[in-house]
């Protein structure tokens, strides 16, 4: 019995932050989104307002390895910032576009518990790891056909909130429902996918696997930014995630022609 | 038969923005909460932080008759505070406690929907007047075992967040699941229920029902923010609800000697 077939495919989609910043752009994607079959879960940060409100807070944000360092201010800034408006303006967005959207952090329901990240070199502040994921109540949301927003805030369970990074969450769903279900999952991004030459936007590597990512990024034509996410990428395929793709919001509508597909 | 005993109950408790303010009295009110039996319902504002952000950002608050003037920036600092900071915050103590307290605003599986408030004398800006609740998922969701935390946010179901009175939502709540459960109201604030002279904390008025209402209003004894949480009570009461109650947190416990008991 071929159980791949039997299993009802989900996709999780994680969203860049810089959709949230044009009004068109953000309803664009929310269509592309709210327009794909079957159960899906969208996860999302928010980060370049976050930057931006702490600005304005007189707050400066710290970044280190494309990851912010979350102290007390900055972790209510982005509370604030990914768990509600971003959250709500996404919600109430796919909803105008018929998607009936669950906005939800991983306090909510319990639906991702985290630990905060041990301080060795870097002490990266309140930053969650993720420690386990509420797959019953999110498979009984999803099957009452409620379609979970996740920002990327989550809790620990003893009342803290804690920053986790977007990419990680929705890798981390994605593994933990591969189990009861044949999983995709998108990175979607303002570019048509992973770059072998980051100033050439034509140079979009179509298919990537494990050998071909360690000899980028030994090249170092793997930017920054890029490494982290490839790293969830490859962990999500190891993690029993059947698929994997890097490109633009038309890769959810299978109207993209130019996108990355991973694979181990 | 009687109805009323074979209703399931079901508690709506709204708090006042001011256990926000401070760790203990927030942990004091989640536990209070978390502590009841049965289903229940928490609502919530976040004002007094919502001021401060504001004033932080340099947009002066407006208020009229106690509401929010709320313009498109207010509307955003607003979004932030009660679905971001003050929702979260309160979902992660809720589950420190052992509820499992899921946070929602109106727009989240749309269950509430309102129209923006049409400008008359006033133009109260992105203000929502409660148009429909979704009382077939909020069953769903309560039946389930989870606990709704209310922000005071809705939407419009065209993408538009609106702000949304928190005392009015627990009203329109209660009213909405009066005809599937026995419903109780609770307006838990910092005072011991409501005074018949506000510089006397002692002068609590244990039973208000309309008349008393009507005639302290006429002798002009009930103070500004006071009138529209009465006006919901009284609404509530002529809306279905079977108890409404104004008082401290211990009133959750049954532990509260002294609060008042709204009737009609």
């Amino acid at each position: 019995m071929d159980e791949t077939r039997m299993k009802t495919p989900i996709s999780i989609v994680k969203i860049g932050g810089a959709f949230l910043e044009d009004p068109q752009r953000l309803d664009e994607v929310c269509r592309a989104f709210a327009r794909m079959k079957g159960m899906r879960i969208l996860v999302h940060g928010g980060g370049q307002r976050a930057s931006r409100l702490s600005e304005d807070l007189g707050i400066a944000p710290r970044m280190v390895e494309g990851r912010r360092i979350t102290d007390a201010q900055s972790l209510e800034v982005v509370t604030m910032v990914y768990a509600g408006w971003a959250n709500k303006t996404l919600v109430a967005c796919l909803q105008a576009s018929g998607c009936n959207a669950l906005g939800v952090s991983g306090a909510d329901a319990n639906l991702i518990r985290a630990a905060k990240r041990p301080v060795k070199a870097i002490d990266y502040g309140y930053v969650g790891d993720i420690e386990a994921i509420e797959v019953l109540t999110l498979k009984k949301l999803l099957s009452s056909g409620l379609v979970p927003v996740f920002s990327a805030i989550t809790h620990d369970g003893s009342g803290q909130l804690l920053n986790t990074n977007a990419d990680t969450i929705a890798a981390a769903l994605a593994c933990a429902l591969s189990g009861d279900y044949h999983t995709r999952l998108y990175y979607c991004f303002e570019k048509q996918g992973v770059l072998r030459d980051i100033r050439d936007p034509a140079s979009v590597i179509t298919r990537m696997d494990q050998n071909l990512f360690k000899r980028l990024k030994a090249e170092g034509a793997i930017i920054q930014g890029m490494l982290p996410k490839l790293h969830n990428c490859f962990q999500a395929l190891e993690g029993g995630v059947q698929e994997v793709f890097i490109g633009p919001p038309a890769l959810l509508t299978d109207k993209a022609s130019i996108f990355t597909e991973l694979s181990l």
